[in-house]
Protein backbone atom coordinates (compact mmCIF):
# COMPACT_ATOMS: atom_id res chain seq x y z
CA UNK A 1 0.00 0.00 0.00
CA UNK A 2 1.40 3.32 -1.29
CA UNK A 3 1.00 6.33 0.92
CA UNK A 4 0.44 8.54 -2.44
CA UNK A 5 -3.24 6.37 -2.74
CA UNK A 6 -4.23 7.16 0.76
CA UNK A 7 -6.75 9.43 2.00
CA UNK A 8 -5.14 10.72 5.16
CA UNK A 9 -7.38 12.55 8.24
CA UNK A 10 -5.62 14.93 10.95
CA UNK A 11 -7.14 14.96 14.33
CA UNK A 12 -5.90 18.17 15.92
CA UNK A 13 -5.24 21.21 13.82
CA UNK A 14 -2.84 22.49 15.60
CA UNK A 15 0.90 22.76 15.40
CA UNK A 16 1.47 19.51 14.46
CA UNK A 17 -1.30 18.69 12.68
CA UNK A 18 -1.57 21.43 10.58
CA UNK A 19 2.33 21.77 9.82
CA UNK A 20 1.94 17.41 8.82
CA UNK A 21 -1.16 18.27 6.34
CA UNK A 22 0.83 21.47 5.02
CA UNK A 23 4.26 18.93 4.23
CA UNK A 24 1.40 16.01 2.74
CA UNK A 25 -0.12 18.51 -0.02
CA UNK A 26 0.62 16.93 -2.84
CA UNK A 27 1.88 13.42 -1.18
CA UNK A 28 -1.51 12.01 -0.70
CA UNK A 29 -4.61 11.41 -2.26
CA UNK A 30 -6.81 13.14 0.22
CA UNK A 31 -6.41 15.28 3.01
CA UNK A 32 -9.17 15.81 5.68
CA UNK A 33 -8.89 17.15 8.70
CA UNK A 34 -10.97 17.89 12.22
CA UNK A 35 -10.02 20.27 15.02
CA UNK A 36 -12.35 20.68 18.75
CA UNK A 37 -12.13 25.19 17.40
CA UNK A 38 -14.94 24.69 14.05
CA UNK A 39 -12.83 28.03 13.12
CA UNK A 40 -9.58 26.62 12.68
CA UNK A 41 -11.06 24.11 10.49
CA UNK A 42 -12.66 26.46 8.11
CA UNK A 43 -9.89 28.06 7.55
CA UNK A 44 -7.80 25.26 7.31
CA UNK A 45 -9.99 24.37 4.32
CA UNK A 46 -10.40 28.28 2.83
CA UNK A 47 -6.13 28.38 2.36
CA UNK A 48 -5.93 24.65 1.48
CA UNK A 49 -4.42 23.15 4.40
CA UNK A 50 -6.82 20.85 4.15
CA UNK A 51 -8.46 19.12 1.34
CA UNK A 52 -11.87 18.94 3.63
CA UNK A 53 -13.72 18.65 7.03
CA UNK A 54 -14.62 15.31 8.54
CA UNK A 55 -14.94 12.07 6.51
CA UNK A 56 -12.85 10.51 9.16
CA UNK A 57 -14.56 7.28 9.02
CA UNK A 58 -13.64 7.01 4.80
CA UNK A 59 -10.10 8.16 5.80
CA UNK A 60 -6.78 5.13 5.58
CA UNK A 61 -4.46 6.67 7.85
CA UNK A 62 -5.66 8.98 10.73
CA UNK A 63 -3.59 10.56 12.57
CA UNK A 64 -4.16 11.94 16.13
CA UNK A 65 -2.84 15.35 16.73
CA UNK A 66 -4.47 16.42 19.60
CA UNK A 67 -2.71 16.88 23.23
CA UNK A 68 -1.52 13.61 24.55
CA UNK A 69 -4.14 12.70 26.90
CA UNK A 70 -7.34 13.95 24.36
CA UNK A 71 -5.59 11.19 21.71
CA UNK A 72 -6.27 8.52 24.12
CA UNK A 73 -10.38 9.58 24.63
CA UNK A 74 -10.17 10.86 20.81
CA UNK A 75 -9.03 6.72 20.49
CA UNK A 76 -11.04 4.72 22.94
CA UNK A 77 -13.93 6.07 20.89
CA UNK A 78 -12.74 6.40 17.05
CA UNK A 79 -15.10 4.76 14.47
CA UNK A 80 -12.62 3.58 11.38
CA UNK A 81 -12.84 1.94 8.44
CA UNK A 82 -11.37 -1.81 8.12
CA UNK A 83 -7.73 -1.99 7.21
CA UNK A 84 -7.02 1.23 8.37
CA UNK A 85 -3.97 2.44 9.87
CA UNK A 86 -4.30 5.15 13.17
CA UNK A 87 -1.12 6.94 14.29
CA UNK A 88 -0.52 9.61 16.65
CA UNK A 89 1.94 12.22 17.26
CA UNK A 90 1.51 12.34 21.53
CA UNK A 91 4.93 13.06 23.19
CA UNK A 92 4.52 10.20 25.23
CA UNK A 93 3.66 6.81 24.38
CA UNK A 94 3.10 3.51 27.19
CA UNK A 95 -0.78 4.82 27.50
CA UNK A 96 -1.42 5.27 23.90
CA UNK A 97 0.62 2.25 22.95
CA UNK A 98 -1.09 0.04 25.49
CA UNK A 99 -4.45 1.45 24.53
CA UNK A 100 -3.81 0.69 20.55
CA UNK A 101 -2.96 -2.76 21.36
CA UNK A 102 -6.20 -3.10 22.36
CA UNK A 103 -7.95 -1.85 19.31
CA UNK A 104 -10.11 -4.79 17.12
CA UNK A 105 -8.01 -6.72 14.93
CA UNK A 106 -9.30 -4.97 11.68
CA UNK A 107 -7.39 -1.87 12.36
CA UNK A 108 -3.65 -1.38 12.37
CA UNK A 109 -2.18 1.22 14.69
CA UNK A 110 1.17 2.65 15.46
CA UNK A 111 2.67 5.01 18.27
CA UNK A 112 4.21 8.72 16.87
CA UNK A 113 6.66 11.10 18.25
CA UNK A 114 8.02 13.63 15.83
CA UNK A 115 10.92 15.60 17.98
CA UNK A 116 10.36 18.63 16.55
CA UNK A 117 8.08 22.05 17.87
CA UNK A 118 8.41 25.46 18.44
CA UNK A 119 7.05 27.74 21.34
CA UNK A 120 4.37 29.32 19.37
CA UNK A 121 2.13 26.45 18.51
CA UNK A 122 -1.16 26.76 17.16
CA UNK A 123 -2.48 26.90 13.86
CA UNK A 124 -1.34 30.00 12.66
CA UNK A 125 1.87 29.09 13.14
CA UNK A 126 2.08 25.99 11.16
CA UNK A 127 4.63 25.38 8.41
CA UNK A 128 5.12 22.79 5.77
CA UNK A 129 8.60 21.94 6.71
CA UNK A 130 8.33 21.81 10.77
CA UNK A 131 9.04 18.01 10.47
CA UNK A 132 12.36 18.25 8.23
CA UNK A 133 15.31 16.50 9.52
CA UNK A 134 13.06 15.63 12.67
CA UNK A 135 13.58 12.20 14.46
CA UNK A 136 10.26 10.74 14.13
CA UNK A 137 10.01 8.10 17.21
CA UNK A 138 7.63 5.05 16.38
CA UNK A 139 6.45 2.50 18.71
CA UNK A 140 5.12 -1.21 17.43
CA UNK A 141 1.83 -2.14 19.06
CA UNK A 142 0.37 -5.80 19.19
CA UNK A 143 -1.88 -4.01 15.79
CA UNK A 144 1.34 -2.85 13.85
CA UNK A 145 1.19 -4.92 10.66
CA UNK A 146 4.14 -5.10 7.83
CA UNK A 147 2.20 -2.90 5.96
CA UNK A 148 1.13 -0.36 8.69
CA UNK A 149 5.25 -0.58 9.22
CA UNK A 150 5.21 0.16 5.80
CA UNK A 151 2.85 3.28 5.93
CA UNK A 152 4.38 4.99 8.75
CA UNK A 153 7.62 5.04 7.05
CA UNK A 154 6.06 6.27 4.11
CA UNK A 155 4.69 9.46 6.30
CA UNK A 156 7.53 9.94 8.19
CA UNK A 157 9.55 10.26 5.04
CA UNK A 158 7.00 12.01 3.16
CA UNK A 159 7.16 15.13 6.00
CA UNK A 160 10.98 14.87 5.75
CA UNK A 161 11.76 13.27 9.27
CA UNK A 162 13.87 10.58 9.74
CA UNK A 163 11.98 7.75 11.63
CA UNK A 164 13.28 5.54 14.70
CA UNK A 165 11.55 2.65 15.90
CA UNK A 166 11.78 2.18 19.98
CA UNK A 167 10.32 0.58 22.68
CA UNK A 168 7.41 2.63 24.29
CA UNK A 169 9.03 2.05 27.87
CA UNK A 170 12.58 3.01 26.27
CA UNK A 171 10.51 6.28 24.56
CA UNK A 172 9.34 7.42 28.20
CA UNK A 173 12.25 7.36 29.99
CA UNK A 174 14.41 9.22 27.11
CA UNK A 175 11.38 11.71 25.95
CA UNK A 176 11.03 12.25 29.88
CA UNK A 177 14.28 12.96 30.30
CA UNK A 178 14.76 15.38 27.30
CA UNK A 179 11.63 16.82 26.93
CA UNK A 180 8.85 16.36 29.69
CA UNK A 181 11.61 17.06 32.87
CA UNK A 182 12.97 20.26 30.66
CA UNK A 183 9.27 21.33 30.43
CA UNK A 184 8.84 20.64 34.16
CA UNK A 185 11.86 22.72 35.32
CA UNK A 186 10.94 25.29 33.09
CA UNK A 187 7.75 26.00 34.80
CA UNK A 188 9.50 25.34 38.00
CA UNK A 189 11.80 28.01 37.51
CA UNK A 190 9.52 30.93 35.62
CA UNK A 191 7.04 29.95 39.19
CA UNK A 192 10.04 30.64 40.85
CA UNK A 193 10.67 34.33 39.96
CA UNK A 194 6.92 35.07 39.34
CA UNK A 195 6.68 34.09 43.39
CA UNK A 196 10.00 36.07 43.71
CA UNK A 197 9.00 39.30 42.07
CA UNK A 198 5.45 39.47 44.44
CA UNK A 199 8.25 40.88 46.89
CA UNK A 200 10.95 42.57 44.71
CA UNK A 201 9.64 44.52 41.82
CA UNK A 202 13.18 44.34 39.56
CA UNK A 203 13.08 40.49 39.11
CA UNK A 204 12.57 40.66 35.72
CA UNK A 205 13.52 43.63 34.81
CA UNK A 206 16.86 42.06 35.23
CA UNK A 207 16.39 38.79 33.93
CA UNK A 208 18.16 38.48 30.52
CA UNK A 209 18.90 36.17 27.67
CA UNK A 210 19.94 32.89 30.30
CA UNK A 211 16.77 33.15 31.77
CA UNK A 212 14.72 33.49 28.70
CA UNK A 213 15.98 30.37 27.34
CA UNK A 214 15.59 28.45 30.87
CA UNK A 215 11.78 29.45 30.57
CA UNK A 216 11.19 29.77 26.92
CA UNK A 217 9.52 26.03 27.25
CA UNK A 218 6.98 28.02 29.52
CA UNK A 219 5.59 29.69 26.95
CA UNK A 220 4.07 26.39 25.17
CA UNK A 221 0.43 26.34 25.21
CA UNK A 222 -0.67 24.65 28.70
CA UNK A 223 -2.95 21.56 26.89
CA UNK A 224 -0.04 20.36 25.25
CA UNK A 225 2.16 19.70 28.61
CA UNK A 226 -0.45 19.01 30.81
CA UNK A 227 -1.20 16.31 28.20
CA UNK A 228 1.95 15.08 28.11
CA UNK A 229 2.46 15.12 32.15
CA UNK A 230 -0.22 13.45 32.61
CA UNK A 231 0.34 10.14 30.22
CA UNK A 232 4.13 9.94 31.23
CA UNK A 233 3.49 11.03 34.81
CA UNK A 234 5.06 8.04 36.64
CA UNK A 235 8.52 8.61 34.30
CA UNK A 236 8.03 12.04 34.90
CA UNK A 237 8.44 11.62 39.02
CA UNK A 238 11.21 9.61 39.02
CA UNK A 239 13.03 11.78 36.83
CA UNK A 240 12.28 14.48 39.23
CA UNK A 241 13.47 12.29 42.07
CA UNK A 242 16.71 12.23 39.36
CA UNK A 243 17.00 15.48 39.20
CA UNK A 244 16.87 16.04 43.10
CA UNK A 245 19.63 14.03 43.22
CA UNK A 246 21.69 15.73 40.54
CA UNK A 247 21.13 19.31 42.11
CA UNK A 248 22.06 17.92 45.44
CA UNK A 249 25.12 16.32 44.08
CA UNK A 250 26.01 19.53 42.27
CA UNK A 251 25.32 21.72 45.48
CA UNK A 252 27.34 19.52 47.99
CA UNK A 253 30.02 20.21 45.16
CA UNK A 254 30.12 24.09 46.60
CA UNK A 255 32.11 22.84 49.78
CA UNK A 256 34.92 21.14 47.58
CA UNK A 257 35.71 24.14 44.47
CA UNK A 258 38.27 22.15 42.56
CA UNK A 259 35.63 19.08 42.59
CA UNK A 260 33.25 21.15 41.74
CA UNK A 261 35.23 22.95 38.73
CA UNK A 262 36.21 19.20 37.35
CA UNK A 263 32.78 18.15 37.49
CA UNK A 264 31.22 21.39 35.36
CA UNK A 265 33.77 21.53 33.36
CA UNK A 266 32.99 17.53 32.18
CA UNK A 267 29.52 18.64 31.95
CA UNK A 268 31.02 21.68 29.74
CA UNK A 269 32.50 19.22 27.52
CA UNK A 270 29.40 16.64 26.91
CA UNK A 271 27.33 19.48 26.19
CA UNK A 272 29.85 21.12 23.58
CA UNK A 273 30.14 17.50 22.30
CA UNK A 274 26.21 17.12 21.50
CA UNK A 275 26.24 20.75 20.16
CA UNK A 276 29.42 19.15 17.78
CA UNK A 277 27.26 16.41 16.83
CA UNK A 278 23.91 17.32 15.99
CA UNK A 279 24.47 21.53 15.62
CA UNK A 280 21.96 23.90 16.84
CA UNK A 281 18.53 22.77 16.47
CA UNK A 282 15.00 24.47 16.75
CA UNK A 283 13.72 26.28 20.57
CA UNK A 284 10.66 24.46 21.07
CA UNK B 1 35.94 63.94 35.86
CA UNK B 2 34.60 62.86 32.84
CA UNK B 3 35.38 59.39 30.98
CA UNK B 4 36.39 60.61 27.45
CA UNK B 5 40.01 61.71 29.90
CA UNK B 6 40.04 58.33 31.40
CA UNK B 7 42.61 55.89 30.89
CA UNK B 8 40.88 51.97 31.68
CA UNK B 9 42.22 49.42 32.78
CA UNK B 10 40.55 46.13 31.86
CA UNK B 11 41.72 43.48 33.81
CA UNK B 12 40.78 39.77 31.82
CA UNK B 13 40.09 39.56 28.09
CA UNK B 14 37.42 37.41 27.77
CA UNK B 15 33.80 37.77 26.47
CA UNK B 16 33.18 40.54 28.53
CA UNK B 17 36.43 42.62 29.06
CA UNK B 18 37.01 42.43 25.54
CA UNK B 19 33.52 43.52 24.56
CA UNK B 20 33.50 46.67 26.98
CA UNK B 21 37.22 47.21 25.85
CA UNK B 22 35.59 47.62 22.11
CA UNK B 23 32.62 49.42 23.23
CA UNK B 24 34.89 51.91 24.70
CA UNK B 25 37.07 53.00 21.64
CA UNK B 26 37.29 56.21 21.23
CA UNK B 27 35.21 56.83 24.33
CA UNK B 28 38.38 56.97 26.85
CA UNK B 29 41.84 58.32 26.72
CA UNK B 30 43.17 55.19 26.72
CA UNK B 31 42.31 51.46 27.12
CA UNK B 32 44.73 49.10 28.63
CA UNK B 33 44.25 45.68 29.68
CA UNK B 34 45.41 42.53 31.02
CA UNK B 35 44.72 38.76 31.18
CA UNK B 36 46.30 35.54 32.48
CA UNK B 37 46.43 34.16 29.03
CA UNK B 38 49.41 36.62 27.49
CA UNK B 39 48.80 35.62 23.79
CA UNK B 40 45.19 36.76 24.26
CA UNK B 41 46.69 40.22 25.22
CA UNK B 42 49.26 40.54 22.43
CA UNK B 43 46.17 39.34 20.36
CA UNK B 44 44.47 42.43 21.77
CA UNK B 45 47.09 44.67 21.14
CA UNK B 46 47.53 43.40 17.78
CA UNK B 47 43.82 44.14 16.46
CA UNK B 48 43.30 47.17 18.36
CA UNK B 49 40.93 45.91 21.20
CA UNK B 50 42.83 47.99 23.64
CA UNK B 51 46.00 50.19 23.17
CA UNK B 52 48.51 48.60 25.36
CA UNK B 53 49.30 46.07 27.87
CA UNK B 54 49.98 46.48 31.78
CA UNK B 55 49.80 49.98 32.76
CA UNK B 56 47.26 48.91 35.46
CA UNK B 57 48.81 51.28 38.40
CA UNK B 58 48.73 54.29 35.55
CA UNK B 59 44.80 53.35 35.05
CA UNK B 60 41.60 56.12 36.50
CA UNK B 61 39.66 53.08 36.47
CA UNK B 62 40.33 49.59 36.38
CA UNK B 63 37.25 47.30 35.44
CA UNK B 64 37.38 43.83 37.16
CA UNK B 65 36.80 41.25 34.25
CA UNK B 66 37.96 37.66 35.48
CA UNK B 67 35.58 35.14 37.11
CA UNK B 68 33.77 36.32 40.31
CA UNK B 69 35.74 34.65 42.85
CA UNK B 70 39.69 35.26 40.61
CA UNK B 71 38.04 38.98 40.77
CA UNK B 72 38.08 38.66 44.89
CA UNK B 73 41.63 37.74 44.50
CA UNK B 74 42.47 40.19 42.84
CA UNK B 75 40.82 43.01 44.47
CA UNK B 76 42.83 42.15 47.75
CA UNK B 77 46.40 42.47 45.86
CA UNK B 78 45.47 45.33 43.84
CA UNK B 79 47.85 48.50 43.51
CA UNK B 80 45.95 51.38 42.38
CA UNK B 81 46.93 54.98 41.91
CA UNK B 82 45.32 57.27 44.74
CA UNK B 83 41.72 58.52 43.22
CA UNK B 84 40.96 55.34 41.15
CA UNK B 85 37.70 53.84 40.85
CA UNK B 86 37.52 49.84 40.49
CA UNK B 87 34.52 48.50 39.53
CA UNK B 88 34.19 44.69 38.90
CA UNK B 89 31.68 42.97 36.06
CA UNK B 90 30.79 39.68 38.22
CA UNK B 91 27.83 38.08 38.35
CA UNK B 92 27.77 38.16 42.63
CA UNK B 93 27.88 41.44 44.46
CA UNK B 94 27.92 40.85 48.40
CA UNK B 95 31.49 39.37 48.21
CA UNK B 96 33.14 41.70 46.31
CA UNK B 97 30.97 44.77 47.90
CA UNK B 98 32.04 44.30 51.12
CA UNK B 99 35.58 43.41 50.41
CA UNK B 100 35.44 46.76 48.32
CA UNK B 101 33.95 48.64 51.72
CA UNK B 102 37.51 48.16 53.19
CA UNK B 103 39.44 49.75 50.55
CA UNK B 104 42.02 52.32 51.66
CA UNK B 105 40.21 55.36 51.07
CA UNK B 106 42.31 56.88 48.56
CA UNK B 107 40.42 54.23 46.27
CA UNK B 108 36.38 54.66 45.30
CA UNK B 109 34.73 51.43 43.96
CA UNK B 110 31.19 50.10 42.97
CA UNK B 111 29.95 46.98 42.21
CA UNK B 112 28.68 46.03 38.12
CA UNK B 113 26.74 43.39 36.89
CA UNK B 114 26.16 43.61 33.24
CA UNK B 115 23.14 41.70 32.23
CA UNK B 116 24.12 40.45 29.36
CA UNK B 117 26.37 37.29 27.66
CA UNK B 118 26.61 34.38 25.30
CA UNK B 119 27.51 31.36 25.38
CA UNK B 120 30.51 31.27 23.25
CA UNK B 121 32.13 33.35 25.53
CA UNK B 122 36.02 34.03 25.32
CA UNK B 123 38.30 36.77 23.63
CA UNK B 124 37.36 35.31 19.86
CA UNK B 125 33.66 35.89 20.53
CA UNK B 126 33.69 39.33 21.99
CA UNK B 127 32.01 42.25 19.66
CA UNK B 128 31.27 45.89 20.51
CA UNK B 129 27.83 45.82 20.78
CA UNK B 130 27.38 42.74 23.77
CA UNK B 131 25.97 45.67 26.10
CA UNK B 132 24.01 47.57 23.93
CA UNK B 133 20.42 47.92 25.72
CA UNK B 134 21.10 45.48 28.75
CA UNK B 135 20.61 46.20 32.28
CA UNK B 136 23.99 46.89 34.01
CA UNK B 137 23.37 46.68 37.72
CA UNK B 138 25.44 49.07 39.58
CA UNK B 139 25.96 48.18 43.50
CA UNK B 140 27.26 51.45 45.98
CA UNK B 141 29.81 50.26 48.59
CA UNK B 142 30.87 52.62 51.74
CA UNK B 143 33.94 53.49 48.42
CA UNK B 144 31.36 55.06 46.36
CA UNK B 145 31.75 58.75 45.76
CA UNK B 146 29.89 61.01 44.04
CA UNK B 147 32.73 60.99 41.50
CA UNK B 148 32.55 57.33 41.47
CA UNK B 149 28.81 57.05 41.28
CA UNK B 150 29.15 59.33 37.98
CA UNK B 151 32.14 57.55 36.25
CA UNK B 152 30.38 54.57 36.55
CA UNK B 153 27.41 55.79 34.50
CA UNK B 154 29.19 57.35 32.32
CA UNK B 155 31.32 53.63 31.73
CA UNK B 156 27.97 52.15 31.55
CA UNK B 157 26.22 54.97 29.67
CA UNK B 158 29.15 54.31 27.18
CA UNK B 159 28.78 50.86 26.25
CA UNK B 160 24.95 51.36 25.31
CA UNK B 161 23.46 49.96 28.50
CA UNK B 162 21.20 50.98 31.23
CA UNK B 163 22.79 51.47 35.04
CA UNK B 164 19.74 50.40 37.69
CA UNK B 165 21.22 51.06 41.16
CA UNK B 166 20.69 48.46 43.62
CA UNK B 167 21.57 46.89 46.86
CA UNK B 168 23.81 44.34 46.58
CA UNK B 169 21.84 41.63 48.95
CA UNK B 170 19.26 41.88 46.72
CA UNK B 171 20.72 41.92 43.69
CA UNK B 172 22.39 37.98 44.77
CA UNK B 173 18.91 36.80 45.50
CA UNK B 174 17.36 38.17 41.97
CA UNK B 175 20.90 37.24 40.05
CA UNK B 176 20.70 33.86 42.14
CA UNK B 177 16.87 33.40 40.66
CA UNK B 178 17.21 34.08 37.32
CA UNK B 179 20.55 33.44 36.24
CA UNK B 180 22.44 31.32 39.02
CA UNK B 181 19.80 29.05 39.66
CA UNK B 182 18.93 28.28 35.92
CA UNK B 183 22.82 27.64 35.13
CA UNK B 184 22.89 24.99 38.16
CA UNK B 185 19.76 23.26 36.78
CA UNK B 186 21.22 23.19 33.17
CA UNK B 187 23.85 21.40 34.48
CA UNK B 188 21.88 19.11 36.14
CA UNK B 189 19.19 18.36 33.61
CA UNK B 190 22.57 17.61 31.47
CA UNK B 191 24.62 15.71 34.03
CA UNK B 192 20.86 13.22 34.31
CA UNK B 193 20.65 13.26 30.37
CA UNK B 194 24.51 12.35 30.33
CA UNK B 195 23.57 9.59 32.96
CA UNK B 196 21.16 7.96 31.10
CA UNK B 197 22.98 8.26 28.08
CA UNK B 198 25.12 5.91 29.96
CA UNK B 199 22.79 2.79 29.85
CA UNK B 200 20.55 4.26 26.71
CA UNK B 201 22.32 4.96 23.41
CA UNK B 202 19.09 6.98 22.20
CA UNK B 203 18.85 10.13 24.68
CA UNK B 204 21.18 12.52 22.72
CA UNK B 205 20.23 11.13 19.29
CA UNK B 206 16.34 12.04 20.16
CA UNK B 207 16.82 15.08 21.84
CA UNK B 208 15.58 18.20 20.15
CA UNK B 209 15.19 21.73 20.23
CA UNK B 210 13.36 22.08 23.96
CA UNK B 211 16.53 19.83 25.67
CA UNK B 212 18.86 22.22 23.67
CA UNK B 213 17.25 25.29 24.80
CA UNK B 214 17.33 23.71 28.55
CA UNK B 215 20.69 23.13 28.37
CA UNK B 216 22.30 25.96 26.48
CA UNK B 217 23.72 27.46 29.69
CA UNK B 218 25.89 24.27 30.28
CA UNK B 219 27.77 25.09 27.61
CA UNK B 220 29.08 28.58 29.14
CA UNK B 221 32.96 28.84 30.13
CA UNK B 222 33.58 26.73 33.60
CA UNK B 223 35.80 29.30 35.42
CA UNK B 224 32.88 31.97 35.00
CA UNK B 225 30.70 29.27 36.77
CA UNK B 226 31.96 27.99 39.35
CA UNK B 227 32.97 31.93 40.42
CA UNK B 228 29.34 32.74 40.02
CA UNK B 229 28.21 29.45 42.14
CA UNK B 230 30.97 29.87 44.77
CA UNK B 231 30.70 33.96 45.75
CA UNK B 232 26.53 33.29 46.16
CA UNK B 233 26.70 30.00 47.61
CA UNK B 234 24.29 31.06 50.18
CA UNK B 235 21.52 32.37 48.00
CA UNK B 236 22.06 29.23 45.33
CA UNK B 237 21.87 27.30 48.29
CA UNK B 238 18.29 29.01 49.70
CA UNK B 239 17.07 28.70 45.91
CA UNK B 240 17.64 25.25 45.49
CA UNK B 241 15.68 24.88 48.27
CA UNK B 242 12.91 27.08 46.73
CA UNK B 243 13.37 25.26 43.72
CA UNK B 244 12.88 21.80 45.50
CA UNK B 245 9.59 23.46 46.54
CA UNK B 246 7.98 24.66 43.46
CA UNK B 247 9.08 21.11 41.78
CA UNK B 248 7.09 19.37 44.72
CA UNK B 249 4.29 21.79 43.92
CA UNK B 250 3.91 20.99 40.72
CA UNK B 251 4.50 17.71 41.09
CA UNK B 252 2.06 17.61 43.75
CA UNK B 253 -0.60 18.58 41.05
CA UNK B 254 -0.09 15.82 38.95
CA UNK B 255 -2.82 14.18 40.98
CA UNK B 256 -5.61 16.92 40.24
CA UNK B 257 -5.21 17.55 36.20
CA UNK B 258 -8.20 20.40 36.15
CA UNK B 259 -5.73 22.67 38.90
CA UNK B 260 -2.37 21.61 37.34
CA UNK B 261 -3.77 22.87 34.11
CA UNK B 262 -5.09 26.16 35.64
CA UNK B 263 -1.67 26.56 37.29
CA UNK B 264 0.52 25.82 33.83
CA UNK B 265 -1.91 28.17 32.34
CA UNK B 266 -1.20 31.11 34.88
CA UNK B 267 2.42 30.57 34.67
CA UNK B 268 2.34 30.41 30.72
CA UNK B 269 0.40 33.83 30.90
CA UNK B 270 3.09 35.04 32.69
CA UNK B 271 5.74 33.86 30.70
CA UNK B 272 4.09 35.35 27.58
CA UNK B 273 3.82 38.89 29.25
CA UNK B 274 7.09 38.95 30.19
CA UNK B 275 8.40 38.04 25.99
CA UNK B 276 5.48 40.73 25.32
CA UNK B 277 6.97 43.01 27.94
CA UNK B 278 10.84 42.71 27.08
CA UNK B 279 11.07 41.02 23.59
CA UNK B 280 13.73 38.02 22.99
CA UNK B 281 16.85 38.39 24.70
CA UNK B 282 20.36 37.33 23.27
CA UNK B 283 20.51 33.59 24.70
CA UNK B 284 23.50 33.53 27.23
Amino acid sequence: MWLKDCHVHIVGLGLMGASLALALRGKVARRSGSDIDTAVVHEAIADGTIDASGEREQADIVVLAAPADANLRLLAELALKPGALVIDLGGSKTAICNLMDTLPEHITAVGGHPMCGIAENGYQNAFATLYAGARFILCATVRTTDTARGLAEQLVAACGAMPLWMDRARHDQTAGAISHLPHLVSFALMRLAMGLSEQNGDVFEMAAGGFDGATRLARTNEAMISGMFLTNEAQLRALVDDLRRHLDDLTALLDDPPALRAELERIVAARRAYTEQYGERMIT
